[in-house]
């Protein structure tokens, strides 16, 4: 992988519906890039354009990031954060909605070119539906496929990566599973159309993350990745490794068995916890995770328990703890 | 039961963590009451204390109810959303704020008491944890214990309805089942102390809405009930019946059976849907309901298919869409 | 669509975990489908090959079938329900067992052609995994989609539906979601391959039915459809309505509206309940729905309420229950 | 606590809903403490009465456990298994069934006197329902409150551990939550009524394993602990860590802290795996698991990161896997 990257939304001010106004004080761009510059460990910072990053502020944030020693290593456009996408971005019924979010991806990939980003990340969650017998969901799935389409085409050089979530804000989103996501990539039949998988969002989906990660880099299709963890029901976005060690040791395994060259950002979302607390957690984490795997035995794990059922637990187990 | 009731917050902004700032604008409590009193059907108006009504405004509010001929019928003691409860309210490790906690319980019995209410309710959705080894459980059990008790004491006319929820703003809330409820009620030792019924929460933690609520009554401990809907994986706070026929007829069967006698409030958060159609479309489904469950035939409609398996159900769908 | 059926296995033992040999007595499938016959509404039968239906009693099976005037409407290739596929199918690590998985598939196809039905259907629950680190992945995804491929490419006259399942036997399955099967189709290459899209494995997938019913019919790969219904967690079999009313009639609008030519079966599994019950349960609702959506109004219902949030769901209440 | 014992059910043939006759052979009741008795680390056995053990067959299963040096650590009353308590056990509507749950109960703990052992387990997963209106739920929970008390009032000296699971075999089980299993403990007024602790179930229903074990121990009602582990979805019964290390390492962090004193058994269902790599799996864990739990900084790590967010977490991972 290329390195690790975070956020810059991790150092939020932890809105949510019951505490609107969030749990801790707002830091703008520029503030929260210092703070992500004292982190050890940290490569790149993920954006969000145009609300992030922008033509405005794009020749400060860069002399910003140079400053620090960091990468730009992952930018979301955003279409989903202010009301006027309650209906939808490329399946919106209203035809200048969906024009705007081609246009608005077309600008996102320009300015990712700049800086010389190789691809930039959709999360379409307003793109769902709330109710039943509320959208035309034929409708919805060929503005997708020619709406993403059309969005590709304008340069090869950029690619897209669609971040599937079950739901959130919609309360059921259209590309909700890797596959979901895989197949509408497929349709568009672009090859710079792939997946940003968010670790979170593939265990909501009831996924194991190594093994879609595994089918997405077998289809040339995985390019970017969102690290954080859940108790398995909703999107927490706590530290990475809170809940799920062994699926996180297993996909950290893959993604390098699998040669995944892309970046991994941190995408938390820290509430009541310390920004810095919870991406020190994180990188700890990730750190171990990766000795770990660059250990000479775990090379073969697989083949070495191979078809003796919990064999490959226990080996796991071992290697971590001793036996 | 006493009558249907409208929460004030179903009238706020939608605010939520990607739209902080929510999807309509903002209204007052008088302005929110004002729109509530055009909703045929309604008899009555829940607010949380001392948010919406306090010492300061309960005049002119008891005004405006009258003129509307509205009754309160609900109140929620405030305890979750605001930043000064991020560590627990009634389970704070700091016992100013648990004193805290139990105080403003008592101003609310007492707000409660002057406008003949005869119970409040209790949400302690930043009572939990985020993590493991964040918390002392036992001691919070205990705090919870000690507290509620407390609070019940200041006086014997106004109970206390414990609003359980899985999880929310906590990752993880200590009363999390209609089950953890009752059992706490109980060890206070206290009869005033009991359960406002969330449906959508009982959903949320894998139980039938009717079978806890019959459980809840024969244990005289069911004080108050909350309507929404939701997919049954997160606190969705959709219109009634929007997912869930089957299990609200029957929840208001049992209700009828049982005789519940308390009031009922729609709880309901429509992020990108118009309060109005939200409550209306809700009034209209528990109105045909409650018409449902008062045909004869729906009387004996358990005993007359106790033991053929689904033909209950094919009985009730018999009843509503003939045969 | 064609027609409704009903899969022999409703009338099976009733086999769990807990009570091994069932709750009800053993039928043979003659029997099974002598009951099936006196069920008023059911037009054909689905069977399992070669476990229930091969080539020695597909004489007598026919006979049967003509005599009752019933239509082989589904048949599944059996390669979960005995050990020696408990390592995998089409995945296995064995290339034999692999080779035996499509020569199956094969035999099947023959058969149905015999029958004149257009379509087979492939559950692989046996392909998947239990723990972490015990499979690869990659392989794994790759024998899918180069072993359906050489299956489907048998005849083109008989097309393959993967009927997809988050879970069980496996704990959890590759083929795990409507999105996941219908990538798993594009990549084969193949017109022939497409979905059995199985209502309950949906919910537990957390999908709605009618979404996914209508992306699988755009894309032409909708081919068979299984009806049952669950709370949501699991796979529970139920008759249908027994839970999703209001989704269930999204499905069957969808499926009108979207001209839907394949057949639909029962595929319901009620260990403690009598089939004929759960089977004249579901087909009273699944009538009563298609009444319900041939209603002249109901043919502009999205349209009508579109942009109208919630007021949709109260339509269909209106038009059902009145107003 | 006292010590690892093993379910003798472990040992079973794997049966399921889809293979019925199961992955493995058949072993009888000896030859599966044969194989418990050669795993390292066992104290040992838990059975079910009287299916495994019994009147006639108790003389020789204490004189094969003396052999190997195993002790009695847990009895299930089989309440389930058979298509005989389909309708319910202590909540049957025939009262010949509810006195017989009752009598088996007294005659468990007469046995379980004999052998010293001082609690039985009560897994009443027939008592629930399969459809909504099925049931009488008012009567039911009478009926489980003054049975289990009646049960109870037999013989102090024995205690009776109600072990909670959401669903299974039923779709809704009464007793689903371990909040629900204390209310009902807690209203048959019976000091010796507690809770059987079953870690997955307690997952299942979205619970932490260490909180709610914390509650029932400061309440004097965990009894005893059966461990495995699973996907949070459904029952997995998989080997102990599988995936939950860090809720676990939890539990048992709180159960030294809180000095539990019962014992803990293995209650594991290896489908497809092979019994004895499935208890090893699980033990190396669980004294792993111990170890660290040992270590002198783990003794105050609540109180030494206490408010700082997800620096529990990290500290956790410090300890384990080095700074």
């Amino acid at each position: 992988m290329k390195g690790l990257g975070v956020g810059v939304w991790t150092f939020g001010m932890g809105s949510e519906r019951y505490v609107s106004d969030g749990y801790k004080p707002y830091l703008n761009l520029f503030e929260r890039i210092e703070k992500i510059a004292t982190l050890s460990g940290v490569d790149g910072v993920e954006i969000t354009f145009p609300n992030d990053v922008n033509i405005e502020n794009s020749g400060k944030f860069r002399t910003l990031l140079d400053q620090h020693n960091l990468t730009l290593c992952g930018m979301g456009v955003e279409l989903v954060c202010d009301k006027e996408w309650q209906s939808g971005s490329f399946t919106s019924p209203d035809p200048q909605r969906r024009a705007k979010a081609i246009s608005l991806t077309h600008s996102a990939m320009d300015l990712a070119a700049e800086f010389g980003l190789s691809n930039i990340s959709l999360w379409l969650g307003q793109d769902g539906f709330d109710y039943t017998f509320q959208n035309d969901y034929a409708a919805a799935w060929n503005n997708l496929v020619e709406g993403i389409r059309e969005a590709a085409k304008h340069r090869p050089d950029v690619s897209l990566g669609l971040e599937y979530k079950t739901s959130e804000p919609q309360m059921a989103c259209y590309i909700n599973s890797g596959g979901k996501a895989l197949a509408l990539a497929q349709a568009t039949g672009q090859p710079n159309v792939g997946i940003t998988l968010d670790v979170g969002h593939a265990l909501n989906a009831r996924e194991n993350p190594a093994e879609i990660a595994a089918v997405l880099q077998a289809e040339n299709r995985l390019f970017h990745i969102h690290l954080n963890d859940n108790y398995s029901w909703a999107d927490d976005d706590m530290p990475v490794g809170s809940v799920h060690f062994m699926q996180y040791l297993e996909l950290f395994y893959w993604l390098k068995k699998l040669n995944y060259s892309g970046w991994m950002s941190l995408d938390l979302y820290p509430y009541r916890d310390d920004p810095i607390e919870a991406c020190k957690t994180s990188i700890h984490f990730v750190s171990k995770m990766q000795e770990i795997v660059d250990y000479p035995r775990f090379d073969h794990i697989i083949e070495d328990n191979r078809n003796k059922g919990s064999r490959s637990i226990r080996a796991v187990y071992e290697l971590v703890f001793g036996e």
